[in-house]
């Protein structure tokens, strides 16, 4: 049994405006700062999802390629993808608007992983996540690979058990092509 | 020829203090907030290896495994690993103290990337980096396995092409072992 | 002619966590941080409207019934209710939401006016707004009758001619009754 | 019985720097963070004139016409207008200042209730004020009409009782012209 | 001739409020953050006395004997004491106040002074200053004194020409009991 | 008896950069947030050696030749110079950085003394320290010097019992002279 929720009940938007104090020489936001937002967005989905203080326990990989310029509006949205014992993974995608310009470009994605813990700062355990359509299926499995990324990155586990990150590199073909 | 630059030419350490408004619910810090200071850091590090602006290109995996309480101190220590054409990688060590109690706890690493780049934001070529100890030439060993798989992950390389990674992930035995 | 608008291009949520420097002795948000939060989000709203810088023309009288905690999410919810030639209307409705106790209460309540305009600092026109649906209809109506009563308080109209804002005050019956 | 104070045993001045976070695109003050140090210097004369904690009730509406630059100096000043069980009408006046041009512009004005509470947050009762001048007793007497439009508006008090309110807007001579 | 001012037509006041982030581990208010609004306050006052650009010269001893507490209202009072050719100097009294317990405390005075500035950030000359009180005399009187001591701490003045530093020291009464 | 330190066991490095906030009208950095920065890093660095709270006790003179511009890396560094019995002297260095520039200038050096306290803010016993070089040792004997003026200014010691402190102003000459 267990309780079980939808992926809306817990996605959060967040909407800031660049401000001086946020830029580099450039004037572009600074990536620490994006991340600061991104962990922000991310931990309140996952209260949400939980209904309990979360904690950060990782940050994927981001990438950042966009500069986004002072006086430009952020939006973020954050959305559990999957939950495991007491952690979830959250997904986050940024978009950086020039309002005057009339522009809005997708500039970022990220996974976060949060964990719920009590009052003490125990693990403790969070309500399932049903994916209600095709993208959030997708997210919904594609979890699983990641998080054996993070526990191989991590050396918490060992890559000849991460069945499912074989998949992303690519090595499946060369294994099931062996006699 | 091109300028050769040794790893402590750049070295950055920096302190901070855990103020109330960095903390969450349960009085720990919060991971966004220490991502921002990594991300300050490091820009400093990879500014010092290329006397350049630099604009952060990624951040890698980068695990929470540590809480640091309110009121401890953090230590920030970043150095360049490895330089590429006009990226560098950055090493950024953490440390949190407890003073009172006299504890100091390594509780963080991570490795981000930074792109110098000229007032109109364009890339430009960096120093080399020359690595002046056993430790230093770890890392920058190392450095060419990370940025295949920042490249794999952002699907601009081919895994089968991420020839020094699949040591990572231990698959060369796999490849090895095929007749 | 000239551009007319939908009511949800412009809508724009914000998400806020209460911290400590945020809140009062009795660990409360403070009414100004709020207020400087539904300034922001208005802002952003009429920017999206009217594609152009907007400065903040009045706000009107705000009621702060309800406390809102430390720890708190705070969401502000922005909609454009109506435009006139340079300036717009925008509704700002407040929930906090305390996670771990799931509840989520609507807080507060707001109408600012902001006055797009160009770099130089002068009132340029805005698209019309054109309501969708009956809420937005009420909206739209109720605007005029708030719009009169803040030139009669900034004491740019004469109360004499504040046609629509008799009927808030009731005062339509005394009038009619009139032999 | 019960504690009688005088106007300026809780005025309060406040002298704040307009610095780069504080504006906007045009580099002028964002009327969020004016309402911010309003509600601050605001409450802090409640608690001067209280000697209690004192949380804020409402904000009457304010208008924004004259900007102010980066750079500028900004004076608040508030001063209890009138105290009624545990509330308090403030009124605050902010000055700005281009000290190299030499010149001081009162910019705005604004009328802020606080409520008076003990450590639980309940209303408690606060001395009455005694106006000592001219300008004091006329602050003085429109509290109580600046207090039914409030009620009015927040639909706490039917028009039709609000005896003080219908002077503001004229209505008077209306009645009054009435057989 | 040149300009000459009153004090008065310079004095600021500052009023702030301590929040968590300005305080340290035992709740008080860190000298550092106090320093901070030193400065600004002193920086407003030169920068009324000058009509120009200032620019910080030197902070004298502070001494912090009375701990602030969180949530204590502090007012910081500043007034130009002397002008010589483009510097002044700037004397700034602080109180605290507990105002739940209705007391409040003169725990700190400093003299900072700061330098007027063209916008080339070039020494510009300031009016004089002409004292109106004996108060103000006094302070005009002693300026000479500890601009003696500055320039002898800074090793810009031999101690044998600061004539007026030695009253401070009493070797006055010394030097003129030798035979 | 008693624990003794050596002065690297406290040594404390900060490293920041200048954002927009930090900075008056021409572009470099206020005087009080870089006395702000100093209190921090010398509280770590008297926090370090005495394992204990510390509160700021005083700030000597500072002088402020070099402006320090936007966008600067400013380094400090802090060391216990000597402990008194509940009370440290902290030296402070300070270096400004413009990293495209490639320049390191050292601009500011600062004494501030903290006192070690415990939860009640009670001053306690701390360790005496060891200097392990001639430049420790310099900074060891000169304390004493410098605490004498503090005293002497503090008007807590009679200028006659200062004796180190003569040597300062070069009356020991004088003194030594007298028949």
């Amino acid at each position: 049994m267990g309780k079980v929720k939808k992926v809306q009940e817990s996605e959060v938007i967040m909407t800031e405006m660049v401000l001086p104090n946020d830029t580099n020489t450039l004037n572009n936001l600074m990536g620490g700062k994006l991340m600061h937002w991104m962990d922000i967005v991310g931990a309140i989905a996952a209260q949400k999802h939980s209904n309990r203080i979360v904690v950060t326990a990782s940050a994927d990989n981001i990438s950042f390629k966009h500069p986004i310029a002072l006086g430009n509006v952020v939006t973020l949205k954050a959305q559990v993808t999957r939950s495991f014992n007491s952690s979830m993974e959250v997904y986050i995608e940024v978009w950086a608007e020039d309002i005057p310009a009339n522009t809005k470009t997708k500039t970022h994605r990220a996974f976060f992983t949060f964990v719920a813990v009590d009052q003490n700062g125990r693990p403790i355990e969070v309500p399932k996540l049903e994916p209600s359509n095709e993208e959030e299926q997708e997210l919904f499995d594609g979890a699983l690979r990641r998080r054996q990324l993070r526990l191989v990155l991590a050396k918490r586990m060992d890559p000849k058990d991460a069945v499912e990150l074989k998949s992303i590199f690519g090595f499946e073909e060369v294994i099931e092509k062996r006699p």
